[in-house]
């Protein structure tokens, strides 16, 4: 499956400003990068790029300079070619079986208080299956009582904010939702993403859980299919894989979004299945 | 029927100290007192009494001396007669309807944060019958999802944190509750009382509902029943009825309350019914 | 001194809603009014009025039929005779000393928790002279730590949330204010008022502390002076002072204020004092 | 100079549980290990050990037996040589000179909501010079804001709960300087140790901002001498640098912590300079 995705970011600079930016794909054995364009201007703004070897979140720091419009443009071309199973085979670990690497994905972290969640958890869990069923039924449970509303949230808002305003958009949804996963054991990260389908167009927040060996994608809003989602950045929680970070005096203008399917199934609305779904992408 | 009720408090009093004492029971025309012994020691120690006129709270303040132990006893006898109704003709009236003087209780207070929980109120006890009902409903929905546990929360935690946690004391039931109604519109107090019956012995906090023209009482911990709950304060939440409050250097060191039904039902652990209890008390 | 007040309040009514007004001023032997006007339309909108003996608050329900544009006029004129002392002579009660119908002003509420601030309050103001000089020096801390900024704070937000952001509205201000005044045993109140010279015009936000027998106003914010206020509400908080509670289907559109000294001392910014002011208006 | 450092813990397993520690020094460059005994009981259970490559941090999990006493002991002799500086050549970088490895470390995290606290941190620490000096600033500041008090704080407690209580332990002074840092746009981590001199012996926690390209260590709590802290653990606070995690039915029972300079200085209370130190430790 071939995707086309975009993003165009302005800013107005009115002082010495460092931003950086986690707005390209990430590069997987399951996610080839076919073609890529990224333009800066003015020109001869200073950047430098990286890649985290544990997350292979690609970086771009900004070096932007006073009383300039700063504006980035990038533009890919990516392949997918998702993993996808069966979800009843998709089995949950216990704490004494999980690799070493993954426990860290078990704390909690600043936008997931898992650890204020655990009885509350275990009382509303502990009848769901183990395993890919189980964290179904927590996107079930988070669909069900959190209203997708923009400006119901802040930066600041949390998963317990959200669980007790009852409102939120695609990133409280996904902190919600791994929040209660680590408090029943499992453990979660947040993925941000391009979504091919999403209204209006804007960059989209899910999360993946860890299950018999692999990292399992969900969207507890239902509003993108996990095997169209171009992965951005990965990490415990938004403050882990933020598009972008500003340092400095530069104040975002624009921002324009796209995620156009170029080969591959339709992702209209109704392709989205009213669980949530069990189309699974491999992680690096 | 007829209640015996007593209290005996201790203080450590290391220097000047003034505690605001609200231990006595309420007079209204339900609750009569037959007899009531008050005995501060030592003797000498300068009190005031006085009666809260909106509210029938009845509070004593004392005037500790540094380097003294400081020792309230407090006995009465009471003789209550609860209104007792069919919880479906209590109806419930919309803020149109609603007293003036009732209005200041669909407000938010310290530790009911109704506010932060319309949503979710609305959410989830939108199908239940408006009136009683509702209320029961409500008390059902705290009871299913709170633990009973000493010691899982402080006198700093609110409704929202009870609702977090999933675990709290009687003040913690009655706090949620509070919010919950709230929210709903439906005005709400908290009660402080005896309870015969309570196992161990202690004081009590249950939580009214402004229905039908009325105050109803409930108790979300089902470990009272409410036509025998002896009341001594009310207000807002616990930050408006606290039994004690200490300003200066006492510390509590004794504390023993009693609460026996002298002529009267059984009030067995049998006789509480496992839906919050219909049975009603008219408030002042 | 002769203040003109007045507000134009609008609401889009698309279904059955019931507001709760507090916007006339308060009657208070020295808060005369010397004419009022309250016109609502459309015609033949239901009303009720009451006045609430113990705090002098005007209130308003309005029954707002569904499909209306309902709107507001009050006009009135004022006259006021503020009570000024010399700030040296206002001296503070002991807890053991205050009037009992005081007390419940050092209960922590809803957006002013007290109760979580004892310990930071006691280390930053013990030092300050106790009496009106103490309420000063919060006064100058709030004023010297929180940016006035529109925007930075919603109807949530409570004074511990201010303290850590460092930013919020007159309303923040004063509940700031007000709960690190009950942290050092100081009752106060929330006080909502017409503030003539306020810029842009609005309804304000200050505090009122019972020292020395009386209550006394100051404003954290410094942006109005004390001997010029119109008093309209008081509460504990905000929540106990709300202009408007709107129930059910009604949405603000248009509000304007106005407040003019038509005789009496010029009220531009010059005269406010940086230190909060020590004039004094006797409360009801 | 050499240090012994030890630990003994006690666990009752009533059911299958999986212990997660952290408790021996990590080996760096500057710690070297000289010998290391680990002793668990009973014989035969299982382990398993693992050092993360990027922090250090040597993992010990534990699969414990249901209806054992379970029982830890650790003791190593550490040679310590401690990197020292004159603070006022330690200067700050700016996020646009930051090491990228390094960047994470400003992100706000579960226990330090830096977010929250930058308006208040530009305001409290704008005067103090950049580098050293300013975050010696911050340790000072919260050493004369914060008491050092044991049971005022929870697992849960937060960098924002302690700055408003206003009291806490190591953990909580460690947090609330990690925040004001990263607020400030200062990178630091959370570090776990054994302190020689701590009063009662017990585990240590105390942070490192990264300065002029090395990462230097601070204790707000004035405790512990930094040239003589054995090293465990480091993370983004504690949440990412526990002793222990219990997953399942296991009960701390005992815990016994030794920290002794075999050679070297004595670190009697007389060696802590009452600003926070600027001794260096050189990180992995």
């Amino acid at each position: 499956m071939k995707i086309l995705v975009g993003s165009d970011l302005g800013y107005q600079v009115n002082g010495p400003a460092t931003l950086i930016l986690n707005v390209q794909p990430a590069e997987t054995p399951r996610q080839r990068i076919l073609r890529e364009t990224l333009t800066i201007t003015p020109e001869g703004t200073r950047t430098e790029h990286w890649t985290v070897p544990a997350t292979g979140n690609r970086y771009l720091r900004v070096h932007a300079q006073a009383g300039t419009s700063l504006h980035i443009h990038h533009e890919a071309e990516v392949e997918l070619d998702a993993h996808v199973a069966d979800p009843g085979e998709v089995t949950q670990l216990a704490p004494a079986e999980l690799p070493p690497e993954v426990l860290p994905h078990l704390w909690p972290s600043r936008f997931c208080e898992s650890d204020r969640l655990e009885r509350l958890a275990l009382r509303e869990f502990c009848d769901a299956p183990p395993g890919h069923a189980r964290v179904t039924a927590v996107c079930n449970w988070v669909h069900d009582r959190i209203t997708y509303l923009r400006g119901a949230s802040s930066p600041t808002t949390t998963a317990t904010d959200t669980l007790l305003s009852g409102a939120g958009v695609c990133r409280d949804f996904a902190h919600l939702s791994v929040a209660l996963c680590r408090a029943l054991g499992i453990p979660t990260r947040f993925v941000s993403a391009h979504a091919p389908g999403l209204v209006p167009p804007d960059f989209h927040a899910v999360f993946e859980a860890f299950l018999g060996g692999k990292w399992w994608l969900f969207d507890a809003t239902r509003q993108a299919s996990p095997d169209v989602l171009v992965r951005i950045g990965q990490g415990r929680d938004a403050a882990e894989a933020a598009f972008a970070e500003i340092h400095g005096a530069a104040t975002p203008t624009t921002m324009s979004i796209r995620a156009e399917v170029l080969e591959g199934p339709d992702v209209g609305r109704g392709l989205r299945t009213t669980q949530a779904v069990a189309d699974v992408a491999e992680a690096p």
